[in-house]
């Protein structure tokens, strides 16, 4: 099969077709026959040589991928066989075949392509957990999250759609303040020129959110807990600023402030198919509604992938970028 | 009524006795006539100056007593009267009569004095609430507890002792260990003489604990967020070396860390009421088992606060002070 390797960690030219054996899925998993792979910011890292591959996992990049069941594992179930599904994968995703773990699948929800499906899994359950299992947010709440064109950022505005949650976003520009009011966010900050903690203040009342779902760290982590109200929570799921944070605990103490945070690609099997459990039940019957769709950037061939990587890397995407087999 | 006010923010010598009204028990409140007063740091703290009582508490100091109830405000039940109680207040402990909301009020357990009865509600509330609710610690659990043998550190022995999980302590001296170890500490560690995150992981085998009680802050919290275990809980109760920490974020990600913390003084009256519910549900039965008291270090008649105060700023105690009347 053709599938595209990292030749060496470094810019997205390092990003080359190869022929590689296709991969024969364990017990537990199935093959799928991938039509579309979704391009995420750990791709990025893992390219430049800052995001290993945890053990066992494929060398390959890609996360989340679409298409058909084409085979399944010692033991499996022979009616996974020809379904069109997506699925999160610890790695591999940038291939014509992707072993997947069964658990990890999902269908391709009713109305959707296999390029909107394969744009789902990675945001989803990234933000399913986060937000919704760690930082339990829930009906009438208010969240802060950064990079609201980014394919968290929009997926985050979609899932507080879904559920009645107000979203609060920040972008690096007008236009992107723009695209993220017309996805769905009830406030999209330009951080170039305001000041976004200020924002969430005016925007609440003096309030503040219940929930933060940072991906920036550093000097970010003090005004994200600013901007949180009493018993706010605050979630760690990339550190673009850099890990380290000076915090003021007595502020976790007085408003009684929650921080944590997670990684998806390093959990058990066991937990994303919990994971998958359900979001399938709680997702995915508005999927299939057409209450939503996963916001669009570009799609590229897949032999193009250093071109998604570049326009990822650029920052003027709004949305998911995949490829397409 | 002879109470104990503060005469001015200052040393132990500001505390003197006062004549005062009786105070009136408002509605959803009881009066009690004060047997006996606890003694706790954050007491010391309100004296110096640094710790004000939240809006509608009094002036005096005391934020637990013991004693009977001997009026009951405007609709409340006088089913009340003459109960012997333990209770949680916001402020005037340190007084003849001190009033206090009836869901603060648990019946002082079968054989326990009115000593040993005042020495309970601050610091099982504050244990209780962050360790056990806001940490989640169960059964098989191992805890990281700072201050072995302040009054929240003996409670934290006494409860983990009562619901199987281990503890860990650090005490500033090896006669203190001793005294930890007696108590019912599974290790005691001298920080002045061991580095507590390399004894922690010795004693874990690696893996670190579940929880840490922290009183200490400043650069305390890093070195705890090393002590914790995959998936462990940290809890900011005080901040004796300072309010300011810097932590690596990526490790509350990497490792799904939480960091979250609470004052128990000004919380509402409707929240402590159910803590109180909670607590009489679960640990007071055992209690009245007698599977656990208090340690008491020394009490002081209530003229004589003063000298409760230096004896705890002193640091030579283990266990709790109380003042009686």
């Amino acid at each position: 099969m053709t599938a595209i390797a990292i030749s060496e960690p470094g810019g997205p030219e390092t990003l080359q077709p190869v022929e590689r054996p296709v991969p024969q899925p364990g017990p537990g998993e199935v093959l799928i026959r991938v039509a579309a792979a979704g391009v995420n910011r750990p791709d990025v890292l893992q390219r430049m040589g800052f995001y290993p591959p945890p053990p066992g996992a494929s060398d390959l990049p890609g996360l989340e991928v679409a298409g058909t069941i084409v085979a399944v594992g010692p033991g499996g179930d022979p009616e996974h066989l020809g379904q069109a599904v997506c699925a999160l994968v610890a790695g591999g995703g940038y291939a014509e075949y992707c072993t997947a773990p069964a658990g990890s699948c999902l269908p391709v929800p009713q109305g959707f392509s296999m390029a909107e499906a394969a744009a789902l899994p990675e945001t989803i359950f990234t933000v399913w957990h986060n937000l919704f299992e760690r930082a339990w947010v829930q009906e009438g709440d208010t969240v802060l999250v950064h990079g609201g064109t980014s394919g968290i950022g929009t997926t985050a505005i979609g899932l507080c759609g879904l559920f009645d949650i107000k979203v609060i976003v920040t972008c690096g520009s007008a236009a992107k303040c723009d695209a993220a009011r017309a996805l769905g966010a009830d406030l999209a900050i330009d951080y170039s020129t305001e000041d976004y903690v200020e924002a969430v203040k005016a925007f609440t009342g003096g309030r503040g959110v219940d929930a933060v779902l940072d991906m920036v760290g550093g000097d970010y982590v003090p005004r994200n807990l600013a901007c949180l109200a009493e018993d706010g929570r605050h979630v760690t799921i990339a550190f673009q600023r850099g890990a380290k944070a000076e915090i003021d605990i007595s502020q976790l103490m007085r408003r009684r402030l929650t921080m944590t945070g997670s990684t998806l690609r390093a959990r058990s099997a066991d937990f994303k198919a919990a994971l998958a459990d359900e979001i399938h039940r709680t997702v995915w019957p508005r999927l299939s509604d057409g209450a939503w769709k996963p916001a669009m950037d570009r799609s590229f061939p897949l032999a193009e992938a250093g071109a998604a990587h570049a326009r990822m890397q650029a920052g003027e995407h709004v949305g998911k970028i995949v490829l397409t087999v």
